[in-house]
């Protein structure tokens, strides 16, 4: 796969809380520059990306992120406010409490409630992974598939742990073929974005990526 | 001190993001039982708690939890609904990155917002001192005294790190006096608790304090 190819599939993802506006006027120049598939930023710094980007390049946002357990009422308000401001995609947390004591109503009706707030707009749904058993995670590829969400994603990067060969595997043979899957959390090699992207993935969270194809135009290479 | 005194202090808190209603169920009957200041749990859980409670301690929630990047007008919004829903009290986290790149103006609207989306009720300010330097902590305690909120908050315990007698005294010493101190995060015993309340804190986050006391009880001391 060619680093275009693999670059037109990045969600170029800065969500540390200590980042500064500086950070991300750099996020914005390089996502223009390589051509990626969005920015994934705070939602405190949508307004401020889509002025840096005006167009450019999409701006993805996180709801409910990283915990999930906001309440449903403020996680579609908080969806309102960003799709408002400019962004165009949301990646949202679903509570997973509510997947431990197996109320997989709540988590539809949850998921639900954020696509009603962002109709027409993509519509990420992060399961995080580290904290499901196998039976968790395939039951929530059918939750996912149900919700009219647009993906099912693997992680925030907050849980310690992050997308793996074998769930992202799990996770296409799983949900409707209507549902893309977008892999996230410890990306942190070309060939490791490229198995992703072979094995189902249709977008990969990271900032990894644009800084290794940076260091081998760097290089020379 | 004794344990009663302490235990007033305490705001018994559960918020890890794989805790079911069975554990809000003993959350609440722990909380009851040993006359604590708060239960203090997700958004998502406060109509639960509330409803087990009726009345008889207070639910605290949390706001722009815990990253603390949410719009200005969601965290708002997640503070309307939770005081809707019957929480009475508010633990909210600033917009670190706004520190960093000494956007003060911003900390303190942002603050504000949240404060008039609870007007009497308690409002708590999660400054994530482990991100901060020791002047960053300091100007912080002028801003939060100035906000009109009633506490400020070391930690979300989400960040690596939690309370230290250091920044507790620290605070104690750099807010208005009409501002309280909450010390949470990593609180392990009964002597670091009382420490802690002797230096100046008024509330304790910890789920720890209770355990130790019934463990007390259990052994028939």
């Amino acid at each position: 796969m060619d680093n275009k190819t693999l670059l037109a599939k990045v969600d170029h993802t800065l969500l540390g809380v200590t980042a500064t506006a500086e950070d991300y006027t750099q996020l914005c120049k390089e996502a223009a520059e390589y051509a990626v598939a969005s920015v994934c930023v705070p939602p405190s710094r949508v307004e401020f990306c889509v002025a840096q980007l005006s167009g450019k390049i999409p701006v993805c946002t996180v709801v409910g992120f990283p915990n999930g357990y906001m309440s449903s009422e403020a996680k579609a308000y908080e969806t309102e406010i960003a799709i408002k401001q400019g962004a165009t995609e949301i990646d949202m947390v679903i509570d997973i409490g509510r997947v431990k004591e197996k109320d997989f109503d709540y988590v539809l009706k949850d998921i639900k409630a954020v696509r009603a707030a962002c109709e027409g707009y993509i519509l990420k749904v992060i399961i995080e992974t580290a904290h499901l058993t196998q039976e968790e995670k395939i039951t929530l590829c059918g939750i996912v598939s149900e919700s009219g969400a647009d993906y099912i994603k693997t992680s925030t990067g907050f849980a310690g742990g992050g997308a793996t060969f074998e769930d992202v595997a799990l996770m296409r043979k799983n949900v409707a073929p209507h549902v893309k899957v977008k892999a996230a959390g410890g990306i942190t090699t070309l060939e490791d974005g490229a198995r992703f992207v072979e094995l189902g993935a249709d977008r990969l969270g990271t900032s990894r990526i644009v800084k290794l194809v940076q260091g081998l135009e760097g290089s020379g290479y």
